[in-house]
């Protein structure tokens, strides 16, 4: 079973551990202190042992931080988790705000501290953020004080270990691109830029660069790792030494230099005179600081993996086009099974998840999922980011929708597909959502757009058909995808807040809008594809780029109201079909390949 | 005649005058410098005596800059300039080159300049400006130094003087909003934000303020003048005594001091200890400057009078409303006058310019065009920009479109209005391209959207049905609209470039989208509309913004290809030529109401 139920975090928590952080504070002389959800990685997908948030607060969401003061202690949490947020704190210790407005900054702005120091370690945050932070703490009255160590870890006894997985070689056949190769490029880029090197802080990035995977975090194949890429191309990669094995340094070769994680200080020390890149949406403070301290001067850009990263070359896409047939055959099979024994009205959600992991674990080159199910039937699917456990169990309910996001990590690439289905009949309210949202997502899957166009130009298109019926959806459109990396990754986004990242050939993105009815039922459609090379139109002047579709299943016919849809919709519906019956259909045994025939009809 | 079409500009400008600069310069000690097309107020509109790179150079586009040199000068200007550019300046003595790419500061980071000195004039530069300028130097080698006198000022020896036009006030009945009041809810503002005073720089921002028009520049009723505003609501307007009259003073009352412009510098210089608020992209880097060295706190934020003018009351509003039926009714004369006698292939550009003019002339509270006309046929409408002059003046051919752009500035508000005809027969590729165009202005025009959106969010939506075609437009697709102001104005607008401003209730855009087909023909559409109130939609959850037209003209039916258009586009066109007749019909004489009755019949 790769995925658990279980209950996580919870009121007792900050119970328990407040009292024992306040001690850790008064020891280091600190009035307060910061606590963003972010580890000194800028993971996404946290380790136990650097969720500090939870084990302050008991708040387990994927965003968040909080203010403790002595006294007083104030969570900060987004609207995906109002709910959440107010169940896993207790009142009694914890008031709760909302992010981003005020957010901790514009809190900590407002109070009066004058004579207080309030403490933050400059590992967990942005050199961005500890400008907001140090204008709000001028605005309070209060003095700033960076901790040497966090406070957290030192009250934190029974913290679990580092994770220690071993680090392998991700193969060229895989990857595409040789490792060096890679570097080279990187290093001329850096040459072009003036900068001699640059310290790569993002594991993702490290990863890629050096064709290798680990499995620190969960559901991303991670090693917890920095390195340091020279400017001719020579790197030097620090990990914990546990992590590697003989095999490793064969495949990273004599360019590499393999030191210890805690070698990182002294090597930025040795960078006097040098011009270093560092990103400062991706570095802690922490690294500009030490980058300073050594007498270097800072080229601050965006790290120059990312966008190479970004831009999947032949190889990983059409891996990613391999694992998402694989992939769309598992679903297939799940939407097969929901469709005919899920539809007897005591499958429960934990159920689901499992019967669909089950399915994925019969494929080659699975090596975890990408991200836990969400698995919402119901009103939990109008909670975006909802988790099942054992306390929130709902059974799939006649009469309601159930939806289900999710996603694995094959050696070969990454999927990430949401389906919406009926259990038992539909009200033409949800028929009416469900082609609002479907609409949404075709006119984002077949739009054409000129070079420069950003994913924030994009957005609208999916949201139209819903704006126009007084509707929206609180998330973004798209994110994108790694290949065998993580399931968000960026620079590129498809969302309101601006993003300044033109999409290139290569980049995947998701497609997922959606409609959330509070407590009834959520609807989200989410295929991921990817941007294709400038073409020519019949007609037209200028090249223009596109998408191409990785995510095969059938969509829920019997939720799309053929009358709402243009005559172009309806055919892109029944060639979409048509398309996942030709990939699909010859995986999957007779009685599975019989409905999907039915289920890919024409409308 | 309100236009005049003489040449403008030419090679022989920069023949005179560059040697004259020169010897200015060396006076000075400056071996270079930078001379931007901006005038100390940011004008769009220049007064002739500050037109200074047109008088050094001879170009007279509205947007470009040029690096003046002993022995070398070059001029930059982007893509709508480029031929023009060309025409009007001496290939002996001026380069060419690209704006933005690789633009002034991009060109002279990249020049060998060690030892050399290049002038600048802090009057002319916004600081953001400042800071390129002055890290370009740095990579050149080069000294920068502002300068006192600008050079050009010093060698231009029958420099026009200053425009002395009296300011007046607007009345109450047009701008609906007491000025006092107006600076009142402006000082509440200011003192929420912390600030003691506001620096206004901009004209059209002080206009509005004190509910003043004036006539120093062309076809924007401006008052060369900036204020004071203190958080009290007294204010300090600084303007040249002699456009000042007794009943302006009246009009202005107890709480604003009139000081003559001269008294502005000495006015700053007490406001030591004090926090003033002063726009970065409005307020030149002398103002920055003089509010150091006063010794008061600078509060870099929007010039807060910018919000509150961009969104209209309703008395703005429905004189805006007022103002554009009038102005339909002169546009639909010239329409029937363009579908009649000028079909005769014998019209010039500027005889047509001429007739609308006159058209508009007869009409109630008209003070000025809002813009020059652009009255491009052939080739000339595929030149967004075009500038017709006796040299260039096409006739309008049969099997040709004409394209054009004009609005009025009226008492009550100001117009701004594009349509595309054909002359004689037009092709399918003019009607298809002609309905590509017209289905993105519909979508834009019928967008409903939630609170927070922007306008960089919307302008997708006009160029989809392009886009999907291989086409697009180099131009944004809306601007911001003033009553009895500037016709562009901000701080909204649609376009591909991120604007962070949400479009709010009252809000004025133009909807533009347009297709060019370089040297053979031009088309865009385009109407005022205003944003209106958040209101429910059936069966709908959120409450949505949406768009109000303004503008009243029948487009050109006989370019529509019905068989483009999707059922909701077909009723919406139906629609707005119902509209139209019902307003303009009744304005018309009755052999113009007969042709409009035919103009605005079902397709």
């Amino acid at each position: 079973m790769r995925q658990n139920f279980d209950v996580r975090g919870g009121p007792q928590l900050g119970r328990q551990n407040l009292p024992k952080l306040r001690d850790a504070m008064k020891a280091q002389d600190l009035d307060g202190f910061y606590i963003p959800h972010e580890d000194e990685y800028q993971n996404e997908y946290l380790p136990a042992c650097n969720d500090r948030l939870a084990w302050a607060t008991g708040f387990t969401g994927s965003a968040g931080a909080a203010m403790v003061f002595q006294d007083t202690a104030v969570i900060f949490a987004d609207g995906r988790y109002t709910l959440q947020v107010r169940d896993q704190t207790d009142r009694e210790l914890i008031d709760v705000e909302g992010l981003p407005e005020p957010g901790p900054f514009g809190w900590l702005a407002k109070q009066t501290l004058s004579g207080k120091t309030v403490g933050y370690d400059p590992r967990l945050m942005t050199p961005n953020d500890l400008d907001t932070l140090t204008a709000a703490a001028k605005k309070s009255g209060a003095d700033l004080k960076a901790v040497e160590t966090n406070p957290i870890d030192q009250a934190w006894d029974d913290r679990p270990g580092e994770p220690m997985a071993k680090v392998v070689a991700q193969k060229i056949k895989f990857a595409g691109l040789d490792s060096t190769d890679k570097r080279q490029t990187i290093a001329d880029a850096l040459k072009e830029d003036g900068a001699d090197a640059a310290i790569i802080t993002s594991p993702a990035s490290v990863a890629w660069a050096f064709n290798i995977r680990g499995g620190d975090v969960a559901c991303s194949p991670l090693p917890l790792a920095r390195a340091i890429l020279n400017n001719d191309g020579s790197a030097d990669l620090f990990l914990d030494p546990r992590k590697v094995t003989d095999e490793l340094r064969q495949h990273l070769g004599n360019t590499v230099t393999v030191r210890a994680i805690d070698e990182l200080e002294p090597a930025i020390a040795t960078l006097k005179n040098k011009t270093v890149s560092l990103d400062p949406a991706l570095a802690s403070a922490w690294f500009f600081k030490q980058v300073e301290d050594a007498g270097a001067n800072i080229l601050k850009q965006r790290d120059p993996v990312l966008l190479p990263k970004a831009c999947k070359n032949s190889t990983e896409i059409s891996g990613t086009e391999a694992a998402h047939i694989r992939d769309g055959a598992a679903l297939t099979r799940f939407l097969h099974w929901l469709d005919t024994e899920a539809q007897s009205g005591d499958i429960t959600e934990i159920d689901a998840a499992l019967k669909l992991e089950s399915f994925r674990d019969e494929l080659s080159e699975l090596n975890d999922l990408s991200f836990e199910t969400i698995s919402g039937a119901g009103p939990h699917g109008a909670l975006p980011h909802y988790r099942v456990s054992s306390a929130s169990n709902l059974e799939l309910e006649r009469g309601s929708l159930y939806l289900v996001d999710s996603g694995g990590q094959y050696l070969d690439g990454t999927t990430d597909v949401t389906r919406t289905v009926p259990i038992g009949g539909a009200s033409d309210d949800m028929k009416r959502h469900y082609t609002l949202v479907l609409q949404g997502h075709i006119a984002l899957a077949t739009v054409r757009f000129p070079e420069g166009t950003t994913g924030t130009h994009l957005d609208a298109l999916a949201r139209y058909p819903l704006w126009q019926a007084g509707l929206d959806y609180d998330h973004g459109t798209g994110h994108g995808v790694g290949v065998y990396l993580g399931v968000h990754e960026g620079p590129q986004r498809i969302a309101k807040p601006w993003n300044s990242v033109a999409l290139r050939p290569g980049m995947i993105v998701s497609n997922e809008p959606g409609y959330y009815r509070e407590g009834q039922y959520g609807i989200r459609i989410e295929n991921l594809q990817y941007v294709t090379e400038p073409a020519d139109i019949p007609a037209g002047e200028r090249k223009m780029l596109g998408f191409a579709n990785l995510t095969w299943a059938p969509l829920a016919r019997d939720l799309i109201m053929t009358s709402m849809l243009s005559p172009a919709e309806h055919d892109w519906v029944d060639q979409y079909h048509r398309d996942v019956l030709e990939r699909i259909g010859p995986l999957v045994e007779t009685e599975v390949a019989d409905w999907l025939r039915a289920a890919c009809a024409p409308l």
